[in-house]
């Protein structure tokens, strides 16, 4: 098969950076076209999803693929985006976790990210106040214009300040991308029986951890502070999409949210870098924060 | 009113020694005998549960107090343990936290304390599989003979080690009592969909904390690993056992206690310390690990 797009993703840095080698593939999720088929189920021509890395041509058996959601009028490239795996880890996330109540206040970092630019539209859909951060005024505009009730920068504001004046009353969905002091704060503002979805730690993911060795650095912590343990009943959870939830649920997944998008309550946006060549300069936004939705290469 | 009994508890030591100073009286719950009164409701000889802290005669309004649990052939000073509010903190924080179900493999520590050796025997009833660590070989020899499976002295043993002997498939709930790089290695060891109830933190609850400026301090934090978080969908959750749960609901925990101590399928152990003058070195038992079961001093 041959390669159509390749999905850039944070975990790209964990595990292919710091468990991989040179010469090795790096991971990572592509769409790609059938080019040559010994099996009468994928003809040349079928479009599959795939963990094949980051490369133009692969052999694949077909269990090592996964099957399309039906993206009708949707690009090919959703799939790797808002009706792929991190709009699902989104939509599983944030409803199965922090199981929004209506009126409830959501707090959610890396706001205008594939991810969070979901969340917080799924937010609203379930009539809760919706509080984002994002890393630059643009894309705090676009969040705004997505619907969130507040959209901070985070580099221009003082955290705790800004959510005892967005949410007085205390904090009962996070949905967070960072972990780290960013998080310390928010768990501080938590309302007692609130629920916290870990989707990732990107305050952890640093260049000083991928250059040395793993094992002789301190641990990477989720920091739950102390005296919130010791008077809130929080749920904090962590979880792996692509194992926690069943094949049948995310068809309903992709179902919802495909609905969502043609009833124009959701939208999403991408980053798409043309060639296979420039994948490490679309890598590297990721952490310079230069991408806005879904950064995928197009090969 | 006057005390009759005292309890010892690990939060006297973050609330009561960072946040009180000299003059002021150390909090506490007690149990103690009305010796006057202008409430019908509440005549001369009665017994009630109160915070008013260590101190011998106290001054008291009856919303202040806690009504009593029908006790039966129990002693009073188990409303301070396995009838109280330690017993409660297990009961609610394994049962709604954990949510044990049979065959499932729970890891306590602190398990010879009032509250870890409640939480392994119902643990046991619940049909689970129970690891529990203490501080020396007594405690362990104790927790074994309340029917644990493994009993462990943390201090002579490899954590990690143990762990994958005695839970080659993973643990399934973790009460835990002690935080830490003990947490660390535990949750490290935690099944997919596991659940954690924090119940204390006493690796935080160091001297030199207590002696220097808490805002100086780096905040306590209660460790997750980043690539526990990532991968399992763990639910990590604290509690406050007088918040959380309703008048109603105590009711219903401290009657099934009962009832369990009847059986014969709950024991319970108390180091009851004569003397109010004796507070101070029952007090500093906890730390050096001198008691078994609930630290009641007797006035």
């Amino acid at each position: 098969m041959n390669c159509r797009f390749i999905s850039i993703q944070l975990f790209n840095l964990r595990i292919g950076l710091t468990e991989s080698h040179i010469g090795r593939t790096m991971i990572g999720e592509q769409i790609s076209r059938v080019v040559d088929s010994r099996n009468e189920n994928y003809p040349v021509g079928t479009i599959v999803r795939n963990f094949s890395g980051w490369r133009h041509k692969t052999i694949i058996r077909p269990e090592n693929t996964r099957r399309m959601p039906d993206l009708g009028d949707l690009p090919l490239s959703t799939t790797l985006g808002v009706m792929g795996m991190p709009g699902l880890t989104g939509y599983f996330g944030f409803l199965e976790i922090c199981k929004p109540k209506t009126g409830e206040v959501v707090v959610i970092n890396g706001a205008a990210g594939a991810i969070g630019s979901l969340v917080g539209q799924i937010a609203k859909i379930k009539g809760c106040k919706v509080i984002g951060f994002a890393g630059d005024d643009e894309k705090c505009k676009w969040i705004k214009d997505l619907g969130f009730d507040f959209a901070y920068n985070y580099k221009k504001v003082i955290l705790a300040d800004v959510l005892k004046k967005s949410a007085p009353d205390g904090i009962d969905c996070f949905f967070d991308n960072v972990g780290g002091e960013f998080s310390v704060t928010v768990l501080e503002n938590m309302r007692s029986l609130g629920r916290v979805s870990v989707c990732g730690i990107i305050s952890k993911y640093n260049t000083n951890q991928i250059n040395s060795n793993a094992k002789e650095q301190p641990k990477d912590i989720y920091p739950i502070p102390s005296t919130v343990m010791d008077s809130k009943q929080l749920i904090v959870s962590g979880y792996d999409v692509n194992k926690n939830w069943s094949d049948e649920q995310w068809k309903e997944g992709e179902k919802q949210i495909a609905e969502w998008i043609r009833e124009g309550k959701i939208k999403y946006r991408e980053t798409i870098t043309e060639g296979i060549e420039n994948m490490y300069t679309a890598f590297k936004g990721l952490f310079k924060g230069s991408n806005i939705g879904k950064a995928i290469v197009k090969c």
